[in-house]
């Protein structure tokens, strides 16, 4: 017999009527002979509604706290699904975190778990039962709730499965799988049957909001085979699984895009060595993070340094450099506001060479000028003007002939 | 240094306010030197939106969900009861039931406490923080989560108190404290400074609302200090006690009633042994509960058999005794749904004679008709015409001196 680890967004348990369509949803597999672990979140609204309670209180809420109310917003999704369940004569059981147990660290509302107990879980599912469990949430060793931060029950859902050892996760959300590229920019953009761990984390760390890089990260890590699914269409959804032979072919699974990021340039400095901390501990003494970095020289004595930031952390960073401007005896900061970062991700890269060329010949052919390049094994970045985002995106989805299986 | 258990009621909690408010109370009272357990139920209005939920899913919820999902409700009010000390500087923790632990029996929605586990609740009191603990819920020794039914919050906080030892156990309500009587029926009624457990017993059961009678009980049984006081009010209340000897000279402490009462008679009954049970058991298994009982003879060979139950029920209990008239060859099924019991209240009675003499001349004095009698060690309950209500309980209050300390 199967097991499946089934994870609801708060989107997909976000009325009593969704709550009682993914019960049905649930009992139809588990009638197919499979047992189901179901992870759920709290209700869309909830946990926004908490949030505004605790911050008519205490302006910064105490951490411990937070966890304390945040984790009932699932507790009251999991009873709800498990009465659903029981309506339909489908046994059911829920667990919050604690009761799992999910044993985290200490981190208040970012936990990270250390530890998950099964028996329980294992039991019930021998029973024939349906185990809801409340996602985002945990229990530290001193027996206080934890919470895993935003996003956090895809990744009890990964952690969850392997555990058990699940068949497969699936991530049920508003989405029906993972694209070549966004359909809203790109409408011949392809729903994939398939991508790799690798290329996932480079989609989903560059603005494809599907799946928590955590999660996926966790699923690589212990090779559960994870499926992102819509909630409310039918669908096989996108698998997300190691490398294998028949992947190689793809050149290119897809293009990501970020609109909210900022760029940052400190020219003439001096080009000495420690020069880049002395640009970049400043900005991470703020808890600025800072995504790509590009180091030119200039000429021999001095060299350009670029980096971008996300666009809530602009002026701030803007104001860093300045300061730091004339100590470093650099010759001015240009910044720009109005870019976007593209790239095209793809294991096939590995093996095939020239992609890079194709991509700026592709761009330079629209009249885009690059402004940055960054690359990594199985992926390439540049950064353009956010007015040619769109272009881009069409042109390089057309090129890499992203709309055909 | 005192340890004081204080417990806030849905009302008390019921805002963001109010519970900045009963923070500022608490904090006042730890200022003094006092160690604080505060013990609350949900914020008004929550148990029932989250009963809403489950019944739009469920028609009759799931014993065991329903328990998951309630406990949330004072899970919200103990972390944001807690931020609101934190807020004002005063250092504070707060537990559910299960991490405090309550261990409770495994009679999901109305579980009774069978050990709590003061250990953790003393460590923090120890290093001078408020405990804020989650009211009305408790776990089993399997770890699931489990309710003491309506009220259990009052419980909750005597058996925290009982454990732990405290000097008193505050129960913060939206009245400044027991009565003589409803001052809703008789302006004169005054508030009581104290009060023995078996008189609030009497009191609670016969719809004086203030307390659970299961948190008197056990307040009773482990002679717990209790007192009723107002949140909303600066005052002493009234304090729930064992009897003394300066408590003596009062005859009657207070006045109850009860108006959801109903009558049932079935008279000629052959007066032979078992018949009370032939009677009682049909209705017993219908889960109709009986309040008042009496028999009297009617001749030699035949008895009339009269009680009292819940007008909820009076429909019901009417419908049996029909259907069993005949088989027990009895004459008649008479009743009446519009009547109303009213009881004098008082440790005194004891060891003064002649008290339900003076409570029937008072009555006959108003020319009320009384149409049942009943009475025990510290009370005397008379069913009359629920016309004469306010009238009897205005003459009895006077006849006795209630309005006078």
């Amino acid at each position: 017999m199967a097991v499946f680890v089934y994870k609801f967004g708060g989107t997909s348990v976000g009325s009593v009527e969704r709550i009682k369509a993914v019960a049905e949803k649930i009992k139809k597999s588990r009638d197919q002979g499979n047992h189901i672990v179901a992870v759920v979140s709290a209700m869309s609204g909830e946990t926004n509604r908490l949030t505004g309670l605790a911050k008519e209180i205490q302006s910064s809420p105490n951490n411990r706290e937070m966890d304390v109310l945040l984790s009932t917003g699932e507790q009251v999704t999991m009873s709800l699904l498990s009465m659903a369940l029981h309506e339909i004569n489908c046994p059911a059981c829920s667990y919050t975190g604690g009761q799992v147990k999910i044993l985290t660290d200490s981190m208040h509302t970012k936990a990270r778990i250390r530890e998950i107990d099964d028996v329980k879980v294992k039991k019930d599912l021998d029973k024939g039962r349906v185990v809801v469990v409340a996602g985002f949430q945990g229990i530290d060793e001193e027996g206080n709730i934890t919470t895993l931060g935003r996003g956090g029950s895809d990744t009890t859902a990964v952690a969850l499965a392997a555990a058990l050892k699940a068949d497969e996760c699936h991530i049920y959300t508003d989405v029906d799988g993972v694209y070549t590229t966004d359909p809203r920019v790109e409408p011949k953009a392809r729903k994939l049957d398939k991508i790799t761990f690798e290329e996932m984390l480079e989609m989903a760390s560059l603005g494809s909001k599907v799946l928590q890089i955590r999660a996926v990260e966790f699923a690589g890590k212990y090779n559960v085979a994870l499926r992102v699914l819509s909630s409310f269409e039918e669908g096989e959804g996108t698998l997300i699984t190691y490398e294998e032979s028949e992947m190689e072919r793809a050149l290119i699974s897809g293009i990501a895009f970020n609109r909210d990021e900022a760029k940052l340039t400190i020219t003439g400095v001096p080009d000495l060595p420690g020069v880049a901390s002395k640009i970049l501990c400043p900005v991470a003494d703020k808890n600025i993070e800072v995504d790509m970095i590009i180091q030119n020289i200039a000429d021999d004595a001095t060299t350009d340094f670029t980096f971008t930031v996300h666009r809530n952390d602009y002026e701030r960073a803007k104001k860093i450099l300045e300061d730091i401007c004339s100590d470093l005896g650099a010759k001015e900061v240009t910044t720009d506001d109005t870019i976007v970062k593209i790239s095209i991700v793809g294991v096939g890269m590995r093996s095939h060479a020239g992609i890079a060329s194709t991509m700026f010949k592709v761009l330079a052919d629209e009249g885009i000028n690059i402004r940055m390049i960054s690359t990594s094994e199985i992926k390439i970045s540049v950064v353009v003007d956010e007015k040619y985002l769109e272009l881009a995106v069409r042109a390089l989805h057309k090129a890499f002939e992203l709309e055909q299986e």
